[in-house]
This record gives C-alpha cells, sequence and structure tokens, in this order.
C-alpha cells in the first residue's frame, strides 16, 4: 500500500526513443498548416527532409525558440514547399522534448507528403493526444490540467473557455496536490504508531488531523457542488423544444440559430454542422432537444411516435413550450397535463408564438386561461423578431447559472466529481473514525483511500486505462 | 504608351497605415491554430494583448524569427489563451511588412476571441488571399507566382503540385522577364529613330531583333502548347461514367474512390466532399461526371432526361462505357450509335463487368460483337476488384498526360494562356512586319503590345479589377 504515498515522477523523454509527428491544424484546406514533430530525433527527423534558405543553417544547430526559412525536400531533392520551421528545446517545450514544427502551406496533398517523409525518416504517427500525453508524463502539467487541454479546444463559449483556462493553469490541482501532501505526513506519523503498538505512543496529532480532514472535507463538498453549473457549461443545457406543428417552433429555433451564426459566420466559415443545434445565448451554451412531431389531432397525438417526443422532455432540463397565440390546441388540457407530468423537476418556459396577429384583450384571456399554471410566460412573434431577446433572457434565467468569473474554480468533468465523491466518503470515514476513536491501522486505510481519489483527479495516481481513456478523446496532433 | 516601359517598383508597406489579421489555418476544431497579423502596427497590436511568461520580454524589443512564450490576455487583464507568438520583422517576411503568427490552441472560439481582440487593437479584417497580395505589391514575388500560391494550397496530385512549387519558385517569370526586357531595349532604340525620321537612321538592328522576335515566338508557342496538360492536370480530367442502370456503375466508382480513400484516411480526416467525384491516379486527378440514369426500355432511354444525360459526356475528355457481360442491352445498336455520335474526338474505353460471371468462349463472342468498335477494351469484375488496376492503367493511358518533372515548366492558369495567346500574334505581326519593312511606328506598336501581355502575366503591368479576381479567389488568411 505504500507504493502511491509519493508523486510518481517520470523522467523526461518518456517516449523512450520514439519521436512522434502529426498534423495538428485542423484537417481540410486552409492558409497554412502546422506539422507537429516531438521526440529525441525530431530536429535530426526534421532535418532530414529540410534544407534552409540560409545553407549555413542547419536544424540541429539551430537556437531554441527560433524560425529558419528553407523547402521541405524528398528523397529525390525535389522540393515539396517552402515553409518555416519552428525550434522548441527539452525541457522547455510543451511536451518537454525537442520539439519541430514545420508550418507550411495549407494544400491537404503538400500536409501529407511531408507527413509521409516525416514518417519515412524515422517519426511514428502520433496518436490521438499524445503530444499532451507526453507532456503530462514529463511532468509539464499534471492530469487534470492535461484534460483542460483537451476542453480548451472543445470550449464553444466564453463559460467553458474560462473553465478550462483555469483547470489548465492550475484550477484545483495545486490545492488538491497540497492537501493530499499534509494527509500523507499524517499518514506516515499514523503508520509509524502501528510499529511501536506495544508502547501505545501517538505521533500523528489527532486533533490536528481532525482539523485537516474537516478542511478536506469542505474543499471536496465546494468542489463536487460546482459540478452542476460545471457539467451544464461543459456540455450544453439541454432544452426541449415542445409545441403542435404550425405553432412556428423551427422558425423560432432559425431565427435564434441565425442570430448567433450570422456572429460566427462574420469571423469566420464555421461550418453548420457545429452549431445546428446548439445556441450560446450570453456565454451558455443550450442544446436544443428536436421534439417535432405534435399533430393536432387526438388520434395521432396518441401515436407510439408522438410518446417518443414526450420522452424527449425528460431528457431536458428546460422546457419551452411554444404556443399559437391564434390558435390554441382543442387538446389543450390534454396536451397541458401530458407535459406538465413530463416536466416535474424542470423549468417550463410558455412560449406564446405570433403576438404580433391579436388584439391586446385576447392577450388577456390568454393569460387567465394558463393562471394556474407554473413557470414564466413570454409573448413573441418569430417571424417578426418581436420579443426574441425577451425569449433568450427567459432561458438564461432559467438555467440558473451564476456567471463564471475568470480564474473561477469548477468541477466539469465527470471523471473528476466520481473522484471527489469518493475521496468524500473516505474523508467522512475518517471524520468518524477520528471521533470513535478508530486504531491507526483503519484511520490509516481510510486515509489512503481518500489519497488515492485525490491523486486519480491530479493523475499522481493514474494507469494505463485512465490514461486511455482521457487521451483518446483527444484530436490527433495535440 | 511609355508608362508601361519599366516595372512597377511598389514602396515596401503598400498597406500604408492599415494591419491586417485573418485565421490562416483551415477553418474548425484542430490541435493547434494560427492567426497571421500584417503591417506598420503588426507588433504594437499583437503586444497589447500579449503578456510573455518572462516578464522581462515585450513584443517590441524581440528579435526576428524568434519566439515567444505567453498568454493572450482581453481588456479585463483575463487570460483568453496560453500561446507562442513568432515574430518575422520587414524586409525578410512573407509579406514583406512586420509579422506576428500567434499560435493558439485549435478552439473555434478562441480562434475568435484572439481575432476579436486583433480588431479591436487596430487591426482590420484580412481579406482573401491579402497576404499574398502584399507579398506582390511589396516585391516579394511576381504575379504568377503570387497565384502559383493558390495552386499550390490547392493542389491535390503530385503533378498538380509540381507544378504550383515550380511556378511559385519563379517558373517562367524570370524568361518572360528577360525577353520582355530585350524588346523594351529594342523598342527604345525603335523610337528614338522616330525622332529622326528625316534622316533615315537605323538604331535598332533589325537582324538582330528579328532573331529576338523569333526566340519569343519560340519560348510562347511552346508554352502555350503546355497549357491542354497544365490545364487538365489542374482541374483533372473529366470523365463521364456511361452505362445502363445495374452494369455495376456505382460499384466501380466505389471500388475506385475507396482504394484511393484508404490511403487518404490512413493518414488524415479527410472529408469525403473533397473527393467525392474525384479520383486521383498514378498522380493524374481524374474527375467524374454523374451520368446515372440510363434504363433499359426504349421508351425510358428517349426521355428527355435521357438526352440531358448523353449531353454531358460532352464535357468530358474520356468516357468510360460500362457494359454488363452477362447481359448486353437489347438496344446495343442504338445504344452504340448514340454514344459513339456524342464522343468524337474523345477517347472511349468499352468496360466489361462483371467478367469473372462468363466463361471464356463467351468473351471471344463479346469481342467480335465489338469488333469494329475503337477505343481500348477492359475487362473486369467490379464487385470482385478484377483488373480493376487494368482499368487505372487504360485511364492513364488515355489521359495522355506526360508526366511532369520537377522543374517542368507548365502553363496551367487560364490567364496566362489567354495572354500568351495575345502576346503570340504580336510578336507574328513583328515578324511579319519586319519582313515586309514596315515602318518604325508601327513596328513599335506590335513591339509594345507584345510586351504588355508578358507584363500581364508577371503583373509589372496590373491593375486592380486583375488584382481583385486573382486574390479574390484566394482563402482568408493566405
Amino acid at each position: 500500500m505504500k507504493k502511491d504515498d509519493t508523486n510518481i515522477d517520470f523522467p523526461l523523454g518518456v517516449g523512450g526513443s520514439s519521436t512522434i509527428a502529426a498534423i495538428s491544424t485542423a484537417p481540410g484546406i486552409g492558409g497554412i498548416a502546422v506539422i507537429r514533430i516531438s521526440g529525441i530525433d525530431a530536429l535530426k527527423n526534421s532535418n532530414a527532409i529540410f534544407k534552409a534558405k540560409n545553407s549555413a543553417i542547419n536544424l540541429l544547430n539551430q537556437f531554441a525558440n527560433t524560425i529558419s526559412y528553407g523547402s521541405i525536400i524528398n528523397a529525390d531533392n525535389e522540393p515539396i514547399d517552402d515553409v518555416l520551421v519552428s525550434v522548441f528545446k527539452t525541457p522547455h517545450s510543451f511536451t518537454g522534448e525537442d520539439i519541430v514544427e514545420i508550418s507550411c502551406h495549407g494544400s491537404v496533398f503538400i500536409q501529407q507528403e511531408i507527413l509521409h517523409l516525416l514518417l519515412a525518416n524515422g517519426c511514428k504517427l502520433a496518436q490521438p493526444g499524445e503530444f499532451t500525453q507526453r507532456a503530462f508524463l514529463n511532468g509539464k502539467m499534471d492530469l487534470s490540467q492535461a484534460e483542460a487541454v483537451a476542453d480548451l479546444i472543445a470550449s464553444t463559449s466564453s463559460s467553458s473557455h474560462r473553465m478550462a483556462i483555469s483547470q489548465m493553469r492550475g484550477g484545483f490541482s495545486s490545492e488538491l496536490q497540497s492537501l493530499r501532501t499534509q494527509l500523507l505526513n499524517f499518514v506516515s506519523l499514523v503508520e509509524l504508531e502501528l510499529d511501536f503498538t506495544e508502547e501505545d505512543v501517538e505521533f500523528a496529532n489527532r486533533s490536528q488531523l481532525m482539523t485537516l480532514a474537516f478542511n478536506i472535507e469542505k474543499v471536496i463538498s465546494t468542489l463536487s457542488d460546482t459540478f452542476r453549473v460545471g457539467n451544464a457549461l461543459k456540455n450544453g443545457i439541454p432544452v426541449a423544444l415542445v409545441g403542435e406543428t404550425n405553432v412556428g417552433k423551427s422558425t423560432l429555433l432559425n431565427v435564434l440559430l441565425n442570430e448567433e451564426k450570422a456572429i460566427v459566420s462574420e469571423i469566420h466559415g464555421t461550418t453548420r454542422d457545429t452549431i445546428e443545434d446548439s445556441i450560446n445565448i450570453q456565454g451558455i451554451q443550450f442544446r436544443f432537444i428536436d421534439t417535432a412531431g405534435i399533430r393536432d389531432t387526438k388520434d395521432k397525438i396518441e401515436s407510439m411516435g408522438i410518446e417518443r417526443t414526450y420522452q424527449k422532455i425528460e431528457q431536458a432540463s428546460i422546457v419551452l413550450w411554444i404556443l399559437d397565440c391564434t390558435q390554441l390546441s382543442e387538446h389543450m388540457e390534454w396536451l397541458t397535463e401530458k407535459i406538465s407530468k413530463r416536466s416535474v423537476g424542470k423549468k417550463i418556459i410558455l412560449v406564446f408564438n405570433k403576438i404580433d396577429k391579436i388584439a391586446e384583450e385576447e392577450r388577456e384571456v390568454l393569460n387567465q386561461l394558463f393562471e394556474t399554471f407554473e413557470g414564466e410566460r413570454i409573448y413573441i412573434s418569430a417571424r417578426e423578431k418581436i420579443n426574441t431577446d425577451g425569449l433568450q433572457n427567459a432561458l438564461v434565467r432559467a438555467a440558473q447559472i451564476p456567471e463564471i468569473q475568470p480564474g473561477d474554480v469548477v468541477v466539469n468533468n465527470i471523471r473528476h466529481f466520481e473522484a471527489l465523491k469518493l475521496a468524500h466518503s473516505s474523508i467522512c470515514r475518517v471524520i468518524d473514525g477520528l471521533e470513535s476513536g478508530i486504531t491507526g491501522d483503519f484511520l490509516s486505510q481510510d486515509i489512503r483511500e481518500c489519497m488515492h481519489y485525490l491523486g486519480e483527479i491530479t493523475g499522481s495516481i493514474s494507469n494505463d486505462e485512465i490514461l486511455g481513456n482521457i487521451f483518446g478523446k483527444f484530436c490527433i496532433g495535440k
């Protein structure tokens, strides 16, 4: 059990003799693309295919953090591209190893040719996340920071971005690390007592240990409590759009999406795919669940297909129930019951669409009709874009997400959350044990268990399976 | 008319006070992304949002061709990303201006945030191709080299890549430039004679001029002749797949596409879109024209829709006519006539598919049936992948494309081709004029016309419209 009582120190250059290469920029055609090489032979393998413009230059004798201009040439000395080559040297690089970055013209053909040449000259194709994995293994960052690199790359809103960058820059790692070290000091003393069981000594001050345990319990609880917000921000808040056909559901969704897309496409040719069903409102990502299919005849409503629609409501945190002001359903009572039954514990927003088509007094009638209905009511016209910002504000209110401030520590990783829960149980057992005065061997076991789970978060404790799960989700080239 | 008799020298930093910025890597999520800034304030504007890890570092005092590590921060001092910043200084940069490249994590959100910050700090969003346009205007490359940058980025095969890189590195530019300068010397002498018309002097040696004109005619002819090959290689060779339904057309296309895609996806997640209907065989790009729709009943064949299919044959250089060995059409004679009529001047390859389903002697019968048919015959099974490489070889033979060697000069740009044709007419008039002894003023006019068209290719002669056309086709960020 003493195996995991210190941080595992991985030697620099843990990749051993292998040097990896991958295209690190987004796939496809761009102005430029970057191919990254890391490992013991990064300079040698790159130099083999590089001919500097200034013939006196050789990558092997270039200083760290400098850029050289020249050509990539193939085995027949044929030029493949004119490139810029950046050199970084161990240990002051992202991975901690020697790194070369080749910045080439962004043709897919050229990217592949250069990668082929590197593979032919001794590089291995990098696995997903292998650069970041090496950075972790070489001690450049802990595991939760490495995971934040992937979150940072995937971040689509200011909130998810803030959480990721705060985590990448240390986040709760150093605090957990420090608490774990304090636990280690205590457990060592407790275990020392075990060698002197005959003499009934107490090296570990029980009241200090109690103070530490309470402190740890508080830190863990606080972190765990941030998970609801963190998870919602990371994965988007699920919103079900419910309503009969022709109430203007898709017009509304398009209006919301287009407002965002207009901003996005002003800057960059982002593909429709990535934002198709997601809307970023005031920095919070909302993920829409399609529930198309409610028809206005009772027979059809009762069909299996419609039942599935209602089941989808259960995946949502917020239900947007869209109504056509000009034509309320004949089955309103029945509908209300159905939707309400499925929406227990969820926020429902009643959206009265086509408000421009009715008179002020008709609105009053509507209001009375839904008097007993709990939840917010919003009057809009999707087509005329009346009060759609009011709806956006209502969504943000319903999300109940406090604004993430720069530097806020928020747990948004299910792996961390699970480890925190287990660490919490262990530390509660330590507290109970101290209160009931259990023996040192039981105490030691609970402390070590807590240390284990805290260590899993920062990667002090890790195994190939955990690492495989984490880095397998990265993109290649990072 | 004397305005265009020298190369226009643009001053360095022609962008004037404007500094441009754009995301230069392919759109979307990647491991890393690069944002490029060029112009007089590139360092100042970048430095305003950059905080180096080493607080002693400031981009304004960094040496050229060095890389600094630090963070991008927004106006509230909030960190947006940890980045590497490369500094290049005028005149030794791609554009000839100061350039900063920010290498950030490849999140779309981060890319946009950094670009927003740069725009807020005085940068302008770069237009498509504006970096390369500045390189041209600052005399870092001539116009045909600038155009080759776009070709290089779009290159998808070794042939199109070789043509582009040869052109980007000078290609025929310097030769045309030198011929143009020699013409300029002559025309100056000829025009000098005009000032002495009373005295009947001849400053320009007519026989030397004749030699030069013959030489120019030869160079232009040789270049023009390469256009058929260059254009085919650049845009792909159009191949029409013709055949009745169920002869195995789409199976065949899939087999051909899959063989390539397997290679491609081994290296990179290339999207299906880019290669959907194109096949790169032995370095030559073939572009398939879909002609689905020939049905095996005479009535339907005669329908309007089918007529359109035959019209598509006319766009092709090569016609792949696929037949089902086991079931020849009842309307074979009629079909043969139709297809042959549309294929005049094209290469037709008869592809007998499902060859595994018939006996050797049946193949003989088939052969006799098509005895009078000109063009190659290939026997394959698309499903069993029998002799598909034989078909590939037949396609390459039919393309009649000589292999492009590294450094070969090939014209593949329709703008260059048109200018060469016009320059050719002019130089032929010069030759005729010299032979018939026309007066100096007419001679001068033809020489200047030839110079004009040669100058259009290299960009010595250009105007906003030409530049707009050329650089408008670039991607943003290059």
